[in-house]
C-alpha cells in the first residue's frame, strides 16, 4: 500500500518520549496499516539532556506549541505530563486545528477530559491515551472498544505499581511502611517526593479515566474519595492474612441507581479474589460486565517499554482512523458525573482494636456495634508478645458506612481501649 | 449524529444468535459511533426451533447466502458455524461484494483465515472475529491491536473451558477423568460427544487464530500439534501438586529464529504461574511481548451473554470503520506459517513410573537419563497404599525434547518397570 507516511511530532523526552523514539527507530517498518510511521519533530525543556534514545537526528522544536501546530506532521505525542502549562496548551493548539493528538497524560485528561474530548471531536480530531493508565495493558481499549456491546456495573483495579510493591514487601519481608518505602525509593518505584503514589493520587487520576469510560460519564477528579496508604500498619497486614485477606490499595467506581462511585483506598482483598494474587510493581483491573461477567487484565504498569508500546498502539490507531468517540459516548452526550454520597454507601468493614486486658472489653465492644445496628462476621483476639494491651480484630457483616462509622465513634470513647480503631474497608467487587 | 442506522443480517440462531438479538434488542440505543445498530434480516435452519429471543418480527431467510447478499443488511454476522457450508458460502458470498462480516467460526477462521483475510481485504470490507476466541474477553483485538506497537515473543493460554472444569474437579473433588467428564456434560459444559473440546482440537482452533494474530503469519490448523486429555490421570494431578504444579490444558504459541510452534498439550504449569489459578470453566491468555512483558487477560470463555457481547463489539467496531488489515499485517504480507520442527523443540517434562518395589530400581532409572543427556530436576518416591508397585516421579531440567523421548524409550524397556512412562510436559512460558 504506497501511501504517505504517517508524520508524528513527539513533545517531551523523558523515559516514555526517549522510549517511543527508541521503540520507532527499532521497528522502521512499523507500519500497521499498510502505512509507515516517522518521527518528524521533537520538542522537551532541554536540548541536550542524557537521554536513552538519541534524537540529534530529528528537527527540533524549543515551543512545543509551535510542534503541536507544525505542518511538518499529522500526529502529534503529548508527553510532558501535568494537567496545565505546556502540555494543555500544545493538546488544546493541536486539536484545535484538527490534528490527532496521542497522549500518555493522565492528569491531563482527568482533570479537562470532557473539555478536550468535545474539541477533539468538534474538530473531527482523534485524541488518545492508552498509555495514562495501565502502561501496556490495554484497560482504555477495553472499555472504549472492546466492551462496549455490554453494560459495565463496576471496575476495580491495582493501578498504582509503587503501592502495590510497599504491601508486597511489607507482607513478604515483615517490613514497616518507611522501610517499604525507602526500598521501593532505592529501587527506582518511587519518587524522591512519592505523595502523589502513597497518597492515592496516582490511583485516582487513573480511576477517574477508566470510570468515565466504563459509564460514559464526564471525567471528575474531584469526585473520588482517596485514601492512601498512610495508616497501614504491619499488624494490619498480618491480621488480615489470618483471616484470609490480603491489603490491597484498590481504586474501584461502580455504577449503581443512585450514581456512581468512586474511590481509591486500602481494602482487605479475599485470598482467593483476582486482585489479591496480584504482586510487586503489576498492575491489575478486574471489570464486572452485566453479560460478560468478570474480566481480569493485567500487566506491567509502567516503564519505558509498556508504556511506549502503548503509546505505539494508540498511533496505529490513529493511523487506521477509526471514527469514535473519545469517552464511550459523544462528548455532548457524556452525562453529569453523579457521585454517590459517602452517607448512601454500604460495605464492609475491618477494625482492630487495642484495649485492656481486662474483663468486659469484648462486651463493650461488641455492645456499641448491636447499638449502630452492625451486625459482626468474624471476631479475632490476639495476643502480640510483649505488646501493650490486646489486639481485637473484627469485620462487620454489609452495613451502611454511616452506621460503621458512627459506631466506631462510640468506641473511641470507650475507657478500655488503649488507640484510636483502626478501620479499613474490605473490597466489594 | 442523525446518520442512518446500520443495518445487521443474523445467520444462526443458536445460543450466540439469540443471544445478540436479545442484547440488540435490550439495548435498543446501542450505537456506540452515533449510529444505531438494527437487525433486518434473521436465518437459520428451522424457522419454527424453541429460541431464547423472538426472532418472528425479523425478516425471515431461508438461506443464509440470499441474507448475505443481501441489500437490505450493511453487514452480515455469521453465527453458523463450521468451516465449510453454509457458513463459509455465506461468508465469501458477503465479503464477495465488499460487505463486512462478523463471525463467531473458529473452525472457518483457523481453516480458511488467510484466503478469507484476501477476499476481505481485496473487497475493502472488514472481517472480525473476536467471538472465536475467549468468548467476551478480548483477546483478539490486544493482539490485533493494543499490542501491535510490540513484538510478541509467546501466547500461551487456556481456551477450552470444558477441560479446564474437567482438570479442576478431578483436583478437587478426586475425581477420574469419566466422572468429570460426565458431570461437565449433566451440566451443559461439555458436548455429548466432547472429542472436540477433550481431544483439544477446539484449543487447537483457538491458538491457531490468536499465533496469525500475533506472529503475522497465515493461521495454518494442520500445523498445530495437538493433545488431548485422554492420558491425563488423578493421580497424575496430585503427584504434580505435590512438586507445586497444577496440571493445565495450555495452548502455545511461540516465535523463534526457527520459526513458529504451535501446540495444545496438557502441562504442569507451576503454582505461582498466572495460569495455574485459572479454574472451572474460566478461559485465560498470557502474552509475552518484547517490551510490555507479561499481560495476562482471564475471562468467562464461552456462554451467551459473553460471546454475544464480543460479536456486539466487533459490530460497533465495523460501524467505526477503522481501516486495518484482517490479521496483524495485509493479506498478501502474511508470512507462510513455518512450523519448527518437534525434533528442533526443547522442554521440561515430568515423568511418571510405576515401578517393582526393589533394589537398584532408581538406579537403572537415572541411567537411562544420564545416557541420554537429561538431568533430573526434582525426583519424588511415593508410595501409595494398597497399590501395585511404587510410583516414581521426576521432572527434568530444559533438554531436547527428542533426547527426553529417548530416555523414556529406553527406561519402558526396564524390566522393573510395571507400566509404561507417563510424560507430561512443564509448561514454558
Amino acid at each position: 500500500m504506497g501511501k504517505a507516511n504517517w508524520r508524528i511530532g513527539v513533545a517531551g523526552l523523558g523515559t516514555v518520549g526517549a522510549g517511543l523514539i527508541a521503540l520507532l527507530a527499532e521497528r522502521p517498518a512499523f507500519s500497521p496499516t499498510g502505512r509507515t510511521a516517522v518521527v518528524t519533530g521533537v520538542s522537551a525543556r532541554r536540548r541536550d539532556a542524557t537521554r536513552a534514545a538519541d534524537v540529534s537526528s530529528y528537527p527540533w522544536f524549543d515551543d512545543p506549541v509551535a510542534l503541536a501546530t507544525s505542518p511538518d506532521n499529522d500526529l502529534f505525542v503529548e508527553l510532558i505530563g501535568g494537567a496545565e502549562g505546556p502540555a494543555r496548551a500544545a493538546v488544546e493548539a493541536a486539536l484545535a486545528i484538527g490534528k490527532p493528538v496521542v497522549t500518555a497524560n493522565k492528569a491531563l485528561i482527568a482533570t479537562h477530559g470532557r473539555a478536550l474530548a468535545a474539541l477533539a471531536e468538534g474538530a473531527g480530531a482523534p485524541l488518545k491515551f492508552e498509555a495514562a493508565v495501565m502502561g501496556g495493558a490495554p484497560a482504555v481499549k477495553l472499555l472504549r472498544e472492546a466492551l462496549v456491546g455490554d453494560e459495565i456495573l463496576a471496575v476495580a483495579g491495582i493501578l498504582n505499581g509503587t503501592c502495590n510493591y510497599i504491601l508486597t514487601r511489607m507482607e513478604a519481608a515483615g517490613l514497616g511502611f518507611a522501610e517499604a518505602l525507602a526500598e521501593a525509593q532505592a529501587l527506582g518505584y518511587a519518587e524522591a517526593d512519592p505523595t502523589m503514589d502513597v497518597g492515592g493520587h496516582d490511583a485516582a487520576h487513573k480511576i477517574t479515566i477508566l470510570a468515565a469510560l466504563a459509564f460514559g460519564a464526564a471525567p471528575t477528579l474531584e469526585a473520588a474519595e482517596v485514601e492512601g496508604l498512610a495508616g497501614v500498619e504491619l499488624i494490619d497486614i498480618r491480621l488480615a492474612r489470618d483471616l484470609g485477606y490480603r491489603i490491597k490499595l484498590i481504586a474501584s467506581a461502580q455504577r449503581s441507581g443512585a450514581g456512581v462511585t468512586v474511590r481509591v483506598h486500602p481494602a482487605l482483598t479475599p485470598l482467593d479474589h483476582p486482585l489479591a494474587g496480584v504482586d510487586g510493581v503489576l498492575n491489575a483491573l478486574m471489570i464486572e460486565g452485566r453479560r460478560t461477567g468478570r474480566i481480569v487484565l493485567q500487566g506491567a504498569g509502567a516503564g519505558a517499554g509498556p508504556t511506549a508500546s502503548a503509546v505505539a498502539a494508540d498511533i496505529a490507531d490513529v493511523m487506521a482512523a477509526a471514527a469514535r468517540p473519545v469517552f464511550q459516548v459523544p462528548a455532548g452526550a457524556l452525562e453529569p458525573f453523579a457521585p454517590v454520597p459517602a452517607t448512601a454507601s454500604t460495605g464492609r468493614a475491618y477494625v482492630r482494636l487495642l484495649a485492656l486486658d481486662q474483663p468486659g472489653v469484648i462486651a463493650s465492644v461488641t455492645e456499641t456495634l448491636a447499638e449502630a445496628g452492625v451486625s459482626i462476621d468474624s471476631f479475632l483476639q490476639k495476643a502480640v508478645a510483649g505488646a501493650q494491651g490486646v489486639p481485637i480484630v473484627l469485620t462487620t457483616h454489609t452495613a451502611p458506612e454511616a452506621r460503621i462509622a458512627a459506631a466506631v465513634a462510640a468506641m473511641s470513647a470507650l475507657p478500655t481501649l488503649i488507640a484510636p480503631p483502626r478501620v479499613i474497608r474490605i473490597a466489594r467487587i
